[in-house]
């Protein structure tokens, strides 16, 4: 990582890189601090020399020991002193990053800055900072483009969360294929089912594996799943012969984002035929994403052949509400959406598939007014033998053609 | 509020409020947006007119709806046109908010920024509004100021969050009941009982609740107990006579933040004299918490209290790690942290008391070289009669002396 750290900085012309964060689940900071937990901490990797770890708080010491990086400690950044001799938050935040610069022996210049921070904060600490000569670059880009290849360490924890996931939509399976339609309702265990049990069931499902929904999630019914971005309404009751859209994106120290489209009963045949036009958008779009394909390229190819089964597409018209409404993809990891990127406005290396990356492919289609929708979505890993979904699962509508997890849950 | 807001304007000679925030979850944008989800948004409110909501996902159009704020709708913003003609993230955003400024009718002078952003993208966004006239100062304080008080929807979901966080804390009684300690180890249904046991069940008590565990949580048994930032860690098996901190901070759509700790079979002597001592403490400060107090004078009270009693405490010695090691309390709401502020830097009306304040008190005594920690935590609502616990339960050690949690879980 250090020598493409310092070519990225070099096309920024920055001398170092400098992220600041709230907290060690910053996902620009996790790349650096791996599993620790701190509270607000900051790195600086100035070019050609290791990168070093800040840290605020003096109760973090055993977490900030934990990650091997060189320390700028509490004590040694005068972070009391700041405290006491500042009157705002800005103030001292310039003062620490004066002492941590010149800690790292870095004389004034231009920094790479990425990581979450008070927007209104930042901007006053830089200012502060600018008058001592300090300049800055977004370096946001930069570290994406560090961490879109996954550490061992990081693949080995999106399988974990994976599997946590396959749990929580076997659970869905489980009570939909449990249900039974009563007068054109779905009933469990003596009440209507509703989309908060399922929500319940799923988030019970999930912190079993330690995982939580910090993104939230989708349960979506009927014509509630046509808005891609609706998350369902707790008190719906479920219905057989409709479409239920259920997309998790959990994570515990990474994400994974995995879609299926559930249907109890019958399916309408419009629904039926989506969901096949669906499957083969999923499988054209997986056998086509190999190292160096843009992933815009495989937009096109999706739209195409859902174009040519007689469907609206974004390419067609970007302001269809029908047919296929969305992008294909996005790059995963520590946040749910990263490089790559599957847009038309992305250019660079980030647009283009690349070996050791992870990413969803997610195609669907939408139909308000016949108030059904379906989604099907993996998270892959592009490892040396192609594609490889981390969620090997059922594709099937109907929940009782689920059967039991492999492997278990 | 808007009067309010004005008024805080005034103070930062600064015309207009922005929040940029990626989610709707951000601290800063909540206050405004309430329990909407959305994707990447901001509000702008300038003085002596409504705030508005900018949203830049289409898909969001339903939650921003739902928020019932003056819209700035993603097609007012040309957000497409920005995508395609905008080489960076900073651009766009620069381009989106200056046509935001432009639909609110202001003209280029000073914006109150506030919200959590990548710090680089928004330096460089600021970079270029600044060209065309804009400047910013940090909104942060002036958005604090205004969340302390909670709605009477906030309180609500406060409680709600408050009730599921009890019913964790009396699950971890009931398995420390039901323990039993064999060679100095504490077993459970044939097992080693371990910290990761609790800790699933913790998981699993809050997602009943819809509760998730953002900042994390500590179950940190006998000298894990002592550094008060560690979490636990989870293959560690509990044993008898020993000391268990859990602190708790999970949330829903806001926070709350309680601790207690746990000790099965008799606790030594030292043990059981820190925890009254601790007890006390809680008292004191409990029953000086009123309007008008300011949050130092509190800590104050409490270093007097246990000073007087022999515990070395941070007025003393603020390098000390035995004894009282950490300040008094925190304001808690959309965040962890957030005003009222107990430290000593603190001035202003952050500093003090107010009637509508939620804040913890929690004093502990620590005593690393004996292995054990004390805490005691609530989080108290100042509301008309004084300091109100959220959380009603058991200060008892002895996990059998909890019993049911009354009201049911």
């Amino acid at each position: 990582m250090p020598h493409r750290l310092d070519e990225l900085l070099d096309e920024l012309s920055a001398q170092a890189l400098l992220v600041v964060a709230r907290t060690s689940r910053d996902p620009y900071l996790a790349r650096f601090t791996g599993a620790v937990k701190l509270g607000p901490a900051f790195v600086v990797a100035p070019r050609g020399a290791g990168v070093r770890l800040g840290y605020l708080n003096p109760m973090d010491r055993d977490g900030a020991a934990a990650t091997g990086l060189g320390l700028l400690t509490p004590e040694a950044l005068d972070v009391v002193r700041w405290a006491r001799e500042t009157e705002s938050a800005s103030e001292r935040l310039a003062h620490v990053l004066s002492r941590a610069f010149h800690l790292c022996e870095m004389a004034p210049g231009r920094i790479a800055l990425a990581g979450w921070w008070s927007a209104g904060e930042a901007l006053e600490a830089c200012a502060r900072l600018g008058r001592e000569g300090w300049s800055f670059a977004g370096g946001e880009r930069l570290v994406l483009l560090l961490r879109r290849t996954k550490s061992a360490g990081e693949l080995a924890e999106m399988r974990r969360v994976a599997a946590g996931t396959m749990a929580a939509f076997h659970r869905v399976a489980e009570l939909l294929a449990a249900a039974e339609a009563i007068a054109g309702e779905l009933w469990l265990g003596g009440e209507r089912l509703r989309v908060a049990r399922l929500t319940r069931e799923i988030a019970r499902a999930l912190a079993e594996h330690q995982l939580e929904q910090p993104e939230g999630g989708i349960c979506a019914p009927g014509r509630e799943g046509t808005v891609p971005h609706t998350g369902g309404t707790p008190e719906r009751v479920l219905r057989p012969h409709e479409s239920l859209v259920v997309d998790l994106y959990p994570c515990g120290r990474l994400f994974v984002d995995a879609s299926r489209t559930f249907c109890v009963g019958t399916p309408p045949e419009a629904l039926a035929r989506a969901h096949a036009h669906v499957r083969e958008a999923l499988e054209l779009a997986r056998r086509g994403a190999a190292p160096g394909r843009r992933g815009w390229s495989l937009q096109e190819a999706v739209c195409e052949h859902l174009g040519g089964a007689g469907y609206p597409t974004p390419i067609a018209d970007h302001t269809t509400t029908r047919g296929y409404v969305h992008g294909l993809g996005h790059g995963v990891g520590l946040s749910v959406h990263e490089i790559p990127y599957f847009k038309k406005e992305h250019t660079g290396p980030e647009a283009y598939l690349e070996e050791g990356d992870v990413f969803t492919l997610e195609p669907g289609l939408y139909e308000p007014d016949a108030g059904w929708a379906v989604r099907l979505e993996d998270t892959y890993w592009l490892g040396p033998e192609g594609p490889e979904s981390l969620l090997p699962m059922s594709y099937e509508m109907d929940p009782r053609a689920w059967g039991a997890m492999i492997g278990g849950a």
